[in-house]
């Protein structure tokens, strides 16, 4: 089990609690509770899969579920604390977030496609398990109107394909990138930094 | 037209049966409650042939869309009378679903996958249509909420996995396994056995 | 870029500013509407491209992309006078699902399915963007209750597949095909044509 596993199980455990939160506001039941974070964990992955036409990766080793399966455990025993430990899970979930997007870019690299398609896959495996999880929940998704995450993602992109021109190795280039998603995440956050609303039309 | 397709086009027509139903609830028009009818039938069937990588099966065959066509001619004219019908559609429904698991299940053994993808495969052939049935009339899913009916395909699956390994036949194996969904199933609704609820936090 | 781009390129402005316009009422930010408008705009035929197992189009040219982007910035600046431009949108949209629906049919043709596949392919290309759309920002599918819109995709079909039938060029069966989509389009919205809704059951 080396670093990138490990932090691949910490962004799991974190995208699925924050599932399991919120269908635990929903009152749903152990298992739907379990459905809902585990498609925020992997479902991000699994659509970028599907539109690569690779087998998703979740088929393939069954960490992911148990990953899940402890995140609803750490839920149901110590749900009245989680809380307490919000800024410990976003923490996770910023680095999550991160390590996901680069695993997206990386995948459609290895499947020769466009820098755009690359961000865009970056994009897609670190936010968009959280709009599936929301429309599981019948909610409006959270990151169409909230502050910057999936543009983290886009950023971060931008970043590793600069690297990439720049000439630096793989690895950094990873790294770099990662950290680019985490940062702006965090800074976003921290300074309440979004995008302008759209405002609506009347009478639509 | 042997045993397993008429007990597959029951389970289609059950299934279909309860999406134009739900659909009907909405006053949705009949195109509307046609689509949401197929998508609950065949939606199941067709998120686990996208993740298997093979054409889903009701683009084969044209059955699925005859039985869907004859679900909704039924509840157009018999509307008021199915309401009657309720328990039979629900012994209709459990057959389909167990009928539904074990197809799931064979499909990703042809495909070489391992017991706890076949498991997975199974609960989403039985159960995914559902979800997507009240992802398409815009209710929070019901199954997440409700007496046990996914758990019923899992207990199923871990059963046809045991038969498996206790060398019973293919068919035997079958058998026993969809009967194990159906009986679950029944159980969990006649003694309305379900899983706890988790408790929402305040203020998520 | 020949006439069939152009025509492209406008359904898909269209699309992209249906999305816009409804992910703009319920104030989601930049980032927001343009998801739903490149979702609603290349949504339908994502699933098509999913369930034939081939790479989806968008992945192929960046040009959606960009044309979403320009539909983005259309309604940022002139999102006031938008609503007066009702009547043009709608006609370039009926465009837009007559082409969409042309180009479904034929993809499904080229991968050897039969007539009703073809249909449904030529349906989904044209309809299920905005089934999507509705799915994002948590509205029940207008398609399902409104005038009829997935059903010119089925006429059209019906129309394409007798043209060839009759013998007729590839070209003309194609025209014919997208006109007769866009006149029952534009047909049903002007005389209110639709389909009878279901009889909601009490008690459901």
């Amino acid at each position: 089990m080396n670093f990138i596993t490990i932090i691949d199980y910490i962004g799991t455990f974190a995208f699925a609690i924050s599932g399991i939160r919120l269908a635990s506001a929903k009152r749903f039941d152990w298992f739907g509770a379990y459905v809902v974070g585990f498609v925020t964990a992997v479902g991000g992955g699994t659509i970028r899969d599907l539109l690569l036409d690779v087998t998703p990766f979740w088929m393939q080793q069954s960490s992911y579920l148990v990953v899940t399966a402890l995140a609803l455990g750490f839920v149901i025993l110590f749900g009245k604390y989680v809380i307490r430990l919000n800024n410990t899970f976003f923490i996770f979930d910023a680095i999550g977030l991160g390590l996901f997007a680069v695993v997206g870019i990386e995948k459609s690299i290895v499947h020769d496609y466009p820098i755009w398609v690359g961000i865009i896959m970056g994009t897609l495996t670190g936010a968009a398990g959280g709009v599936l999880r929301d429309t599981l929940i019948n909610e409006v998704p959270l990151i169409f109107r909230k502050e910057i995450y999936a543009l983290a993602c886009v950023f971060g992109g931008l970043i590793y394909y600069l690297c990439l021109y720049l000439g630096m190795g793989a690895i950094l280039t990873q790294i770099v990138a990662a950290f680019s998603v985490i940062l702006a995440r965090i800074l976003a956050v921290k300074y309440h930094i979004s995008l302008p609303n759209l405002k609506g039309e009347e009478g639509l």
